[in-house]
């Protein structure tokens, strides 16, 4: 992990790196994998996905029995994404707090077709959701001196 | 990642491979990271935090002034460690869900300061968080033949 050269780095109270959501966004669109906060049976709930960016937005594919479709229904959820140096003791993160919405309109659901997102795990994954970055944070641990 | 020579692999209905709780509890009791879901100001939260075992329960540090720390009392929290091979399209991951304590008794914590947890963001960590590991649910995605 690099620090890519801050000039004006804000910590928190903790003494971590605060990121600008310029680039909690970029290093978004580049993970790989995130993993998804919703509420199951009452219960918290937190399940990695694969996934991409439309814009600003979240997209993942799942199966539309899944309780993962189910539960982010128009409803709130988190998704965090990180990276992490065990070696160096550095990593990242970020977190969204966005609207879980279901992708139901054929226009929407052709558009996010074209998106190069096939799903890691097996099975048939039809159902997409898209979720609103509205809010999102990002920390980094600094590189130790 | 490994499958470990797997005898009898049950798979749930999405296809993926179902692993025991003690499967599960070996897997985070090696993973460096973990992430934490709380809730924050009745919003959903998730936060990487390094941590240890103590038996089967998780322990984390954290600073008592933390939005964590605040966050956790008497709480039902969910953790989740994972680990993915982005090239294979393979991985794990593991997630529980128990009961976040706050530990005061002196004895307890004279217990925990025992342990290697050295956390890894800077600042004073005198807080330590115990959450009891009583769902343990893990999946594990099949390697692609």
């Amino acid at each position: 992990m690099n620090v890519d050269g801050h000039d004006t780095a804000v910590t928190d109270k903790a003494g971590l790196e605060v990121l600008t959501r310029e680039e909690c966004l970029r290093l978004l669109a580049q993970a790989p994998i995130g993993r998804i906060v919703f509420t199951d049976h009452a219960l918290p709930a937190v399940q990695p996905v694969n996934f991409t960016m439309l814009g600003t937005d979240i997209v993942i594919r799942t199966s539309p029995e899944s309780k993962l479709a189910q539960a982010t229904r128009d409803t709130v959820v988190a998704f965090e994404v990180d990276d992490y140096d065990e070696e160096a003791r550095t990593g990242w993160s970020v977190m969204v707090v966005g609207v879980g919405h279901a992708v139901e309109d054929p226009e929407e659901r052709s558009l996010l077709e074209t998106l190069p997102l096939d799903t890691w795990a097996p099975g048939p994954r039809s159902h997409y959701i898209r979720i609103m970055t509205d809010i999102v944070t990002g920390r980094r641990i600094p590189e130790h001196s």
